[in-house]
């Protein structure tokens, strides 16, 4: 742990943070992803047990979002048909907002297209998330 | 995750608790521990942002502890002087109560002590639990 | 060894469980497969001189089978001609039935298709089991 | 698996007891014993939820027991107060006798010093059997 | 050294042997065959000095050849206007005589279809046989 | 490079510095400190061309220094009979006031016991640093 | 450090350079360039905290630029309809200049151009520059 | 070093010239060749400091040259245009001749077949020939 | 393969021969000597089903023994009692005469005694020699 | 190769060098130093064929001999008896002299003591000097 820093991102999540560059992407994985296939060729950090929220609440403080493309997050778009309207999509816009991001810069991707992005993420958060469709790709930015 | 599995409870976490034996020593540090240096030959779990008492309650479901000593659960004791009273202690004793285990079998270890029986446990679990004197010390007993 | 976890799972055996998410396959290998060099890009896990049944007895208490497919079971079909009656299906069936899972819901696939798909699952373990058309693959579903 | 050899035995099993040398020693250890910890230098072998027995037949096909000292197998001696008898020593006995071997040649080790000469073990084989003292040691004799 | 198992199977090649499965090749190639640069994704088992012949033999009292196929053995067909005559042959179909393997079931492949074979075997032995066209392919069958 | 992060700070030895805990030695070693051979048991971070000075403030930001000893800093004594007078000191007090630590908390070791204790480092960052007697080590302390 | 050779050229830098042959291609990455996630297949040297116009510098002292090619410089062009202007060019001019390197030989490369040649590079100096547009890349000439 | 074996052909050198196979190339590349980055898929073997005509020497006592084809040799032809007249040739067509090669067996390569040729080398020997167009490749023959 | 050197020698155990100093001693062991266990901090090279004999033979054609010593050959003393008349050593002694050793500088040496220098040896060669006292060990000498 | 750099200086060499801090020690081996045993704990720097005067030559333009000790370079004695007068120690100290270091300045070390401080050596250069009593070592001094 180290002063300023919130104890939820490890050691190794902070080091990946920092070493990704601009464009690079993460994903924040529920519990249900397969992370570790799909993460084959990128790396996997293991978060078991914590939920997606209180993840991206602490990375928003360190990664700065990608202010050169339109949407620099993406969510998985609910499947045709599928009446769940999920909620901790708000949850999402809102640690957005507070970190001082456009809630509005949100992507829906359709889901076997978000499969494909991650299989070219950068890193993959497996968290042990309840809520579903609740994985999150983030974008980073310039360092200003 | 699996069904009936605790998400708190890694797929490393259960490979290690599982490859463990009889009188083999585990121990869930808290977010000051020096897991990292004192477990140089240990496995080292990372647990970041976890509390040890939701670990506990998640580990007891599936590990007995030690039948043939007498007290198979360690603590690190209050350092001489110091006039703190970990209250975490009273939450270690209902879990181990709930899961069948008598609370009373606990073993207060001195600090170095403590730190010298750290050396060699077989692995440690470096949590975020921010209470002091959280470190908890468990010695696996015999499936039955 | 754990409580309430069956002795045949080994500990690598429930950290790929764990790890796999919705929608990665694993196929209990009977003696004969080819475990080693179709998994070379799998994970392979030694189960030698077990049965197939008692395997997926023990998996089916941990993993949920993919309640978003219409089969997420699969065994090999018998090749044309052949007039091989294979008899461990029904035990398979049997033991899907036990653990809550409809026994309907297994796809027959043709030899080589069984072959092609099994390169790209995330886990084999190659069993010792001597019933011939015995390779059984399960896609795991969601956890809830 | 191969013709003229039991499927028990696991091919890095295989590569292990026939890379042994005269004098090296390999356990068949039960299911409770610290196979991972105390087997830290040695080679551990998994065969999870294997009995003793079976396997103990299997490697007498091949493993030949040290011509030249008195006792080249060994066993874990019931501890001083311990009323247990332990029936599956009888059946090593039998496997002893079947394979042309005397099965008067063992030598009963007091518990620790079983545990310090395991540290010294070419291998450990991690079984998942549930008799207690069922610990088996075997001292590799000379191939003629 | 094993009893009951000829010294020149190595540790490793018995090891190979037995993890190999239905289908899968190995190839006791001779001292000029390139087996490193071939079988580089395959393993390489280095058995410098010997003949293809001695190993042959070891080989084939332990390995079912494939009953699913009508030629589970081949040699690299003389090259046009080559007029070499193999002796050793021969002694190939003898050795296949002699284990119960039918002598017939021999498919001569083209030198440079030999080769493209040989990059997908599991396992090339590297001999160091000094007959010309010496290298024998052997495709595992089912252990009954 | 991360937000709120100073870009000297890489990723390694942001995660280096996470995963120390309470007690845990780190070394900013100058440009002549034998890094690697001292830190052979050691994690040694390269920061070849950086000043001390420059890697203190940074990494005083995030790392609490040890609460529980007199003196949670070390310096090392300049050699009886050697005229030097380390202007570089004066810097390292600056910073330690700036960031809240109290500068008179710095204990002055003999050159070969601070080799000694450097032996028992976590970590050692081989920096580029010219001025003499210019190594300084930090004790971590608990993160409140 | 040694002598004639500037620190801020690491163990590892100078190794890299050196290995280096006629017509590797080697990039000075700013604060912000992807390295890590370009350079997957390269060997990738962090220099964080470090400007590019000192390691250039540095390193024009060792590296000769390609003799056979037009242009062995190359720097990403500003994107169209982007105002940025960057002075961080003059610098990387003079630094040719002065090493004897002709300051025109540069060649402008279009931003995703230039990321795919990135992927062929042999090395990539992941350096903390802060000004935009700062990647350079340089092409090794033979030495004479 | 050994007895009757030049000093110049390293530990390395001598198993990787034993282990190559008929067919398998082998080069020997000057000290431009951009032989670490070419040999990515290859063994890379370190002769810094060395000449390619002494190493050639050592290399002909005990590597035959392919009897199968016309020309088991390869030198890099001079540029178009390009007034250089490689004196560098003589030497190796004299040590072709001194070890029984036949000196007109040579095939002139275009430059960058050349180079696709070495990307499927088994070998490149890094010399730091500094004579140009050196570089030589030879095509190891089957020894008899 | 390579000319002028028997193929009983690999390309390992060339390179093993060929790193050796002057005073580095190397083990011919028999196929019951515990090659692995003895050799676990040496380098162990596998010569299955090759006899000792042939070995030495090849091995002193480019071996020096050690000039400086009186007795650069050590074999493994007969036990006390033991009536065994090892006859292999004729040939040992007819090698190293053929070589231009002086067959009468052979130390013989306590096995116990044997068993700790070999601890020490360079490297073993564990072959599949079936001779008993047939372990042969040399001491390099210096290349003239 | 480099420019300004000779191309004796292997790139992992001069990585080392560089690496290498004040009182680290490496030694220039000659041909029959048994630098891959000695050597086990350190670096071990292949340079077959090279002699040790051309090496430390260009060695000496980069590293600085220590100097805060009397004598940073040691040779080894002659042993008693031996009549021997290596003339390579003259080529040492004009070399030493050529580069600014006192010639005087060498310490000559029993035999034995040389060997034991090898051990302790950063790095070892395995060359293929012929000369006997040809052993140089060298302590690193301050870059200043």
């Amino acid at each position: 742990m180290l002063k300023n820093i919130p104890p939820i991102l490890s050691p190794e999540l902070l080091k990946v943070l920092c070493e990704m560059g601009h464009g690079d992407e993460i994903i924040l994985a529920d519990g249900n992803f397969p992370a570790e296939s799909i993460g084959k060729d990128a790396i996997v950090i293991r978060a078991d047990g914590h939920g997606t929220v209180e993840l991206l609440e602490a990375i928003l403080q360190f990664l700065p979002l990608d202010q050169y493309v339109e949407k620099p997050v993406a969510l998985m778009k609910v499947v045709d048909g599928d009446p769940c309207k999920p909620t901790i999509w708000d949850s999402y816009k809102q640690k957005l907002n507070e970190s001082g991001n456009d809630p509005a810069k949100i992507e829906m991707v359709e889901r076997f297209a978000f499969y494909e992005r991650a299989h070219h993420a950068y890193a993959i958060i497996a968290t042990g998330e309840s809520a579903i469709y609740a994985n999150v790709l983030l974008k980073k930015g310039v360092v200003q």
